[in-house]
């Protein structure tokens, strides 16, 4: 399989990363991977959820939307058929779940960062582009917590990305477009931090299902990948 | 009240329009109106609603959204609550017969332009931009049409647009911010057409009522400003 | 077009004003412009909401609503198709806004005052006879409050009533039954207070958009309309 | 006890029957048994239920509601909140199945009438005023059927009216107004037709479970309260 | 009628009670009348819903549902349809008045006994069964508390349990399964204390309306079967 | 951690597969994985979702439960509340991903075969039990059709279960139970196919992030466990 723009097999799509992409949010951040543009805002909310009352704890969460013509066809909004769809929730499971495993809950002290991931154009790796460009800014809200003495300690341990790998043909792919990722027989995606730790490993077998080795595979070019996008986050966080 | 840069009471804000911002939608454009932006999308369905079955005729229908940190402090996603407000649901229907009012249906054939507009960072006429975007992503996907002969004959009659006025302190301001929307005692949205006709006036005393006078300052000076935004939106579809 | 029962362009339909229709709510008007019939309650409540908690004021808000069988042909339950329409809640915005603007909420006190428009019998302009008989009820409520001595000074400032027109074959009409609104081009409905002073001015283009012209004819004949429905307000408070 | 006015323990209320109430619907019937008054209307569809498709019959369905302000102090508006409560979907089941089971929908044909019932002013026995107005308004609608020749026989093949009773310190009460049904042990409503057999029989205990002399002593007195509710549904009738 | 299994017109099904069926809930039994089969829960909770607040007293409450696969062809689950159908509602507002009926609510202090009935297997009487196998674990939750101290004296002033009877070519039958019920005219539930009055009594003319002899006679076969109902609880309770 | 019953790390729980559980479905079984307990149904019916449509092959999907007291505090039941939360849809939505790994879609013809996995009684894993179970289920509902001559050749194409694993204090532990798995810093679900190939591999940071070799040893774990749980599949279909 040819890709796109004669991409290698364990190459990234062009990644861009824009701080500051809108005025209101503590951070705003527009993540692009390749045509895939997702825009991830950070909000601090001096309140916890119901269930940490009196903890003595933060909180970080996270919601996903996709603008309904992101897609190639026009996708029904959510809004409109009033509820979200069980993918929509598991994506934003994911990412809640991604940026808490590299966040001390602790010294967040009793607030919420609400982390919001709306698709602007889509073109597959849509939840992987969220946690990655999700994670600059609720490192910007935190700065701004920092800067402001709201807190007296960074909350955040490690950098966390996230990248998607797929098989096809018996290759093992990185970073899958939508058109590769609808031809793979394989996707997996794989959050990881800057330690090279695992936050999650969600592999899934669209067609046939796939082998240790498979697996193997997929899991050492996604390990790659993550190292590389965590480097460009590096960079990104260094242009102030 | 001074304004925000200096401006002139009866002066619009930068306005931006960017045609093609994504690449799926038939039509898409970023309208700016000052720190307002929202994305307009134009998508070609082929199909009517079931009032206009067998009626050979086509459809112009919108819906509205807000990021949820486009505003200054978080709103709820509408996805996320189960329904849209009753301001979203006034705002879509408005912007629907704005379009529908310079649209020859019958020429359009039995088939559905579904406009979106997604407010990705609001700071006041967030519906005025919309109606003057998505005048623009109506024309992109209409020329689509032509260009690929699904059509003769375009359907669209005459250029719209829309802007807000309002009076503060006695003084007739143009296209409010949100800091004079809020000051504003008396807040109108028109939306006319390039031959000068209006298809929407709504005025509305937030505070005092206002006379007939303030409303006959009002709406020339909406005049003027949409003469104006017409003219921007003249030469943005010069540019191929 | 001649107008049902001969009547005039500039002429109203029979207007009655039923004070204390049911027995329970603290307001309760039937008001009856020709065959509408809309039954206006208004019901005290010792609490404010909460975006008004501590403010030291009170509220008065609108819920509008419409018998399934009030129309020619059936219209859906709302509540059983679970939600209200997006007119349903524009008409109620409205009816809250038309009231709030000749009502001192700081007089008020911490209360709120709930009004339920629900149309018995659909003929057209259901929300301008809404606000009407709305109007009334509310005074009827206050009078209730000032005779408890619970509050001591009235809230109300103004009378406020409301009247649709529009345009038909060049022709301004005043008043337009459920026919003569399907007919007509424009649609103008204008909220306006004892003084002369306007709340609300919603004029739409239904087909061809409307000069200038135009609408300064309809906005004179709304003006005439509502002296005169301001007038029969008069008149039925009178009647104790 | 004594009863407001004076009413015997085994007097109805003062029962009045209007036809005609509104203009629109097939049949229209205000009902009052006392202080309660129920908007009874029946709509004629051209269309079944999907399982009654290709079955050659009609059907006959109900719907309840009840303005927010017909009870003393204001119930939440069932279309604001969402859904419907099981007390409403109970009653309106029982509309349903009591009109039914004096219908032949083989005669009726493969239409619908539904029956819209609303509660404009509540006091007790909204339920069983329902039933005894919407079997009018059914009537009214299928002589309209009948009328137009549209079905050649009545399927109307029997009187029915409804009737609550209550026990309250040993002694059986008639048609309960809101006050003596909440002071009520036991409560029943019966559904009898104008041949004395029963439709329905519901006997509650709100509070002392009822022995079987008791029930009884309800069942009789509601027979003979519903022998005159019919004979006032005949008079009704007969005034053309 | 031949009954399956060649059961007398007036013999009950199998009737079969597990207590202890699941290992979390306070009260947990399997309730089996024939093929149906239910399983019943009570779930201590230490509050009181908001209309009993500071009132002193507790509350028992009931929900039911049913397993998709429960009937004989599937049923839409409820939690995917996003609402509970009237049946539902009706059946559960009968089953918490059943239990309420024996319960004195002073005794069990500030907390509520949560009653789930979730039919595993449907065959007809599943809300009887329901009724009859919910005493048992209510009782249960209850011996807890006794045992535990956290009340000092039963609040559980006699037994109660519930059972269909119906007529069949005009012959009373007891206990009807499910085809039983589609073929009778007439459907009634009975549900009696140990004492032998009657906490609700529900007769619905399916078919044909019934005659004060039919009525007789199956509240004399329900109370019969009753009895031997009460007496299995008396077994059940007894094997502690 | 010493494990409940003194199990070995690498040890399942009791597992217990009964088929037929109950009488309407096609496929019924109950399966038990220590103390969870899930019945797993599976409906055959005669249509297929509109994305099949003209596509000459079927379906397999799931839908998941919890009964309300499965758990040791009770959850709120989600047909009352009025929809699945993001767990349930995530659950379902891999049940189906599942069977359909092993299932020749082509084959089954154009019908769907509807699981329904509902929690009886919950200790840990009921996802993984679900998917074990409802494999059985499968396997008999397409039996039956097979038997009926319905298909020709079965679509089952391999053997699947599914099986938890998690780290705790080092140590890879086989099928946790409930205070297991609240205990560990990671938790894996694997779902594999009786011929050692994988359909899932969903690894979840809970606490800390793992590292490669801590997934390694997990999956190991993981594919042992899984050899078993088909020996017992295995076990249970020769019965029978």
């Amino acid at each position: 399989m040819e890709r796109r723009g004669g991409r290698r097999s364990d190459e990234l799509r062009a990644v861009r990363i824009q701080r500051g992409y809108t005025k209101h949010a503590e951070g705003s951040v527009l993540v692009e991977f390749g045509d895939t543009r997702v825009l991830c805002t950070a909000s601090v909310e001096e309140k916890v959820p119901a269930f940490l009352k009196d903890r003595n704890q933060g909180w970080v969460t996270a919601e996903y939307g996709m603008l309904p013509r992101a897609t190639s066809t026009r996708t029904d909004r959510e809004a409109a058929r009033g509820k979200q769809t069980g993918r929509t929730q598991e994506i934003q499971r994911l990412i809640g779940r991604s940026l808490r495993a590299v966040t001390d809950l602790a010294r967040l002290g009793a607030r919420t960062i609400q982390i919001d991931c709306d698709v602007i154009q889509a073109d597959g790796g849509t939840r992987t582009a969220a946690i990655t460009g999700a994670f600059i800014a609720l490192h910007d809200a935190v700065s701004r917590l920092l800067l402001g003495r709201t807190i007296a300690e960074s909350p955040i341990l490690d950098y966390v990305a996230a990248v998607s790998v797929g098989m096809h043909g018996g290759i093992a792919m990185l970073d899958l477009d939508y058109a590769e990722d609808a031809a793979c027989d394989v996707d997996m995606n794989v959050v990881m931090t800057g330690s090279g730790a695992f936050v999650e490993v969600q592999g899934t077998a669209e067609g046939r299902p796939f082998t240790r080795t498979d697996m193997d595979g997929l899991v050492d070019l996604a390990e790659r990948g993550i190292r590389e996008l965590i480097a460009r986050q590096r960079t990104a966080l260094r242009a102030v």
